[in-house]
């Protein structure tokens, strides 16, 4: 433990998960490590949640991103949550705030620090952060991830530290630790390739703030591990084929631009399609780095990836973090403002890759609202990206509920990436490329290339009514527009 | 015309306008200099719409923005718009681009360049670009706008200029020319304040690729006069004590953080608010710069405007044209990528003061499609400024059509700006201050602050129905979510 808390002064501050809970109290905000399921805060939320059984209280749970360890679950069922934000992936969490019980405010993750530096949101009045080490000055070493940890902990006046012995203190030198200055004196975000280093390996505070440490031993929840399928298979293919076109064409050179994928199984099956592929010196700038991210670097392929976390399956995760000192020089986490500004995401060109509900005719996307109405997790980053990308595309199945949904829809139910900002689109059924068309012209690609088959007249047939009866720029028969999505609530099957 | 043509190589080259067009060909893609009216190619597209008269051809045609002169509907008649792109406001284009007869791109203004660098879009086959000189080597001093005529000329093979002698030689200084360099050695946009110079105060081309000049002494279209009445007073005044109120609680300095206003009558009249409010030492960081900008400077309360073209009245064009020395060092014209970059305007932290066409009680904003199908003139800057903005304002009158028509409505029949980038929505009944709070959260400030009173009951009956009924986290009834706009369609009146 010496070892890990190199300042001293601190070791009396160490604390039992319950003494640092008590240091929360009714009302306040608080900020928690964690970035989808990796780095999260957990034995003090779960203190808190017993605490609040005998001392009700309700909180604002700001995060990097999804908690592992039913952690949302669990703060929830203590009846805790009065507001969260700005992602979440838990099920229980989920129904509540669909039920509005749980004020949820998604946003994209490169934003909510901003809100909170600015006081627009906030202030935080509690950090909790997992960390591997506390140096000779108070630094903290983040852990697996790296997510809002750094702006909580420079923001809030006071600091709770759970120090996870379970992950090596070698893991020190992996995170970059950058903030932008305060306006108007902020000046350019150094980052202008995938592996610039522009800040500390820690994070600077007052170690006066640090007001308890928390030893733990519990690893991250292992990522769900998703095995790719016919369906994601052929997304991928249609992906790589996409990309081999660009490059002969002289858009893209022969090692990409930098690529980021979000999280799931398609993302994960495109990666591994990618190392089936005869790309060589690939870099990433993303978010999330999960197994296929550590393939690509085994077999060569992947010179370098930059991120805000890393979120492994078990076997990936002993491959990984018993080995850290051999993946360290090739991977750097960044705080999620920095592995998603707009500023960065522009300058290196991203490639941006990431997963729809459903989208439309004309190519505005769903990535979050199911039937228009029901929160699945958030918009996450891909609205960072997707946004800022030199090519924004969005991968989809064409169907979901064994055929019953199509994802490609009249309109989409829900808009959090616009027509303006999507590039490709691409689903098992093949791929539309948006480029430069009109939205009439989007239709008919959108038709041709991405829709199931037992869709594709459907909407046909809605499109040339749409053109002929109302006609304008984007044609659309309101009175029909959300018909498929409605008939899905009546019967379960959006087909007639 | 000696000292305007400073490369006596050039002199050459002086060509008819009928000359000049006679080197465009069917099939070609045309990018024509002009934003929002400004600086627009005057004498070579009227030629080419005589032209195409007599030898039918059509082409793809580019701008910075919107032209003056109807030369958008002169191009049109001459049945020579195949393909037009980023942004227009011209009624008879409108009108034929609603019957799908002419294919219209509606793009992010700071986006139009990079897709033509990386040829996902284009390639330019000819520049048309209205300047005021031509230096010694061949640099092109752009005149009353920038908008995307850098790279235009740097793109193209071959460059016509049109050399306006009614604007002063005086302009030069005025420009500030930055082309981001090719990925992956691109580099920060050195841009740090609203006064940052950063590049060349003329656009460096190949003086061979000058294929001819062309002479003219047409001033710009003047811009339409907008004479605030009570709903855009009101409207301002919401505005500026909105601000006052932000500097009060800290979250602003006093001078506030650079502005972006759009154009028309609202952003007119809230520049005009706050030069009657006690705000001092104000910057403006926006696209075009109009009356009110100038008055502001005039009035000492505003001390730089950096923007992408200077659209004025009759009379205040006399007044700053006639006086550009006295001007030269309070503005700069910027191509309209770095005017519109996201980077930069995340880094300055602007205010973003656009208009919608309407919104919807959760803060999805439409700015182009009425009726969700028509298009209006198009997205323009204001994605690029409400995206990465500090504070993303979007105003609105609450009622249109003599109250047919409400701005607020149930759902957005169209999405440009997506809840995820709305923070402020103001129309003359009031504002809502959506930062930091769930959709449910927003539709109750939105209805009571927003909605015009007639409308009041009728979306808190919606929204409720929509919680009881349905629920989720953004509750809706996706069967009477349009029933205002079909109502309208049917009646010519949104109320039943
Ligand atoms: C869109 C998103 C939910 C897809 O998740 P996924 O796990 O990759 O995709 P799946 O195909 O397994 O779909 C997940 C569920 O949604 C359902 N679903 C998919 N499309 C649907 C639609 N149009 N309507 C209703 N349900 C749908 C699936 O049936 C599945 O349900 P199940 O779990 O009950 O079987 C997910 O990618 C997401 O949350 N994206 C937003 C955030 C983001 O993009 N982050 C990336 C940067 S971090
Ligand atoms: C939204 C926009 C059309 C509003 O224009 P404006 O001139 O400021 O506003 P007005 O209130 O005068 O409205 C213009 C017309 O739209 C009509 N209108 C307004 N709201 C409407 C609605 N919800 N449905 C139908 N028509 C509507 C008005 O009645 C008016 O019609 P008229 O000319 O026949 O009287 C204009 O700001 C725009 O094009 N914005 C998008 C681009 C942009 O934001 N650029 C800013 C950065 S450059």
């Amino acid at each position: 433990i010496l070892a890990r808390i190199r300042c001293p002064d601190l070791l009396t501050r160490i604390a039992t998960p319950d003494q640092a809970a008590s240091l929360i109290h009714d009302g306040m905000t608080i900020g928690l490590s964690g970035f989808t399921r990796a780095g999260d805060a957990k034995a003090v939320p779960l203190a808190l949640a017993e605490r609040a059984k005998r001392h009700p209280m309700k909180l604002t749970v700001i995060t990097g991103a999804s908690l592992g360890h039913n952690t949302d679950k669990l703060l929830y069922e203590a009846g805790l949550l009065a507001r969260r934000m700005p992602f979440q992936v838990d099920d229980t969490l989920r129904a509540a705030i669909n039920r509005g019980e749980v004020m949820f405010i998604d946003q994209h993750l490169s934003e909510t620090v901003e809100a909170l530096r600015s006081r627009q949101v906030g202030p935080v009045d509690m950090a909790v952060i997992e960390a591997v080490a506390i140096t000779e000055d108070g630094g903290i070493v983040p852990s697996t991830s790296v997510g809002n940890s750094a702006s909580f902990a420079i923001l809030a006046p006071k600091v709770i530290i759970e120090l996870n012995l379970t992950y090596s203190a070698a893991m020190e030198g992996m995170h970059d630790i950058y903030i932008p200055a305060k306006r108007p004196s902020r000046t350019p975000v150094p980052v202008v390739t995938c592996d610039s280093r522009v800040g500390t390996p820690y994070i600077p505070i007052d170690p006066a703030k640090i007001a308890a440490i928390v030893i733990t031993r519990e690893a991250d929840s292992p990522a769900r591990v998703a095995t790719p399928d016919p369906a994601t298979t052929a997304i991928s293919a249609h992906l790589v084929d996409f990309l081999q076109n660009e490059v002969k064409k002289g858009r893209l050179p022969p090692s990409l631009n930098p690529i980021q994928a979000g999280i799931g199984v398609i993302a994960n099956a495109v990666l591994s399609e990618l190392n089936r592929s005869d790309f060589q010196n690939l870099r990433m700038y993303s978010e999330v780095l999960q197994d296929s991210t550590f393939e690509l670097i085994d077999s060569g392929k992947l010179l370098y990836a930059s991120g805000c976390s890393v979120t492994l399956s078990a076997p990936w995760a002993e491959r990984v973090f018993n080995n850290i000192e051999a993946y360290r020089d090739r991977i750097i986490l960044r705080p999620q403002e920095i592995s998603n500004h707009p500023e960065v995401i522009r300058r290196l060109g991203i490639i941006a890759i990431n997963t729809a509900l459903e989208f439309d005719l004309y190519g505005n996307v769903n990535s979050t609202h199911v039937g228009g109405t029901h929160m699945m997790n958030g918009i996450g980053g891909s609205g960072d990206f997707a946004r800022n990308a030199y090519l924004s595309i969005f991968v989809a199945k064409s169907q979901a509920k064994s055929g019953a949904i199509s994802a490609v829809v009249p309109m989409a139910s829900h808009v959090d990436h616009t027509e303006h900002d999507v590039d490709i689109l691409i689903t098992d059924n093949g791929l539309a490329d948006l480029r430069g068309l009109a939205p009439r012209e989007r239709a008919r690609q959108v038709i041709a290339h991405c829709a199931h088959a037992d869709y594709r007249d459907l909407l046909s047939d809605y499109f040339e009514r749409a053109c002929r009866e109302r006609g304008g720029q984007t044609p659309h028969l309101l009175s029909e527009a959300f018909s498929w999505h409605e008939r899905y609530t009546r019967t379960g099957q959006m087909k007639p």
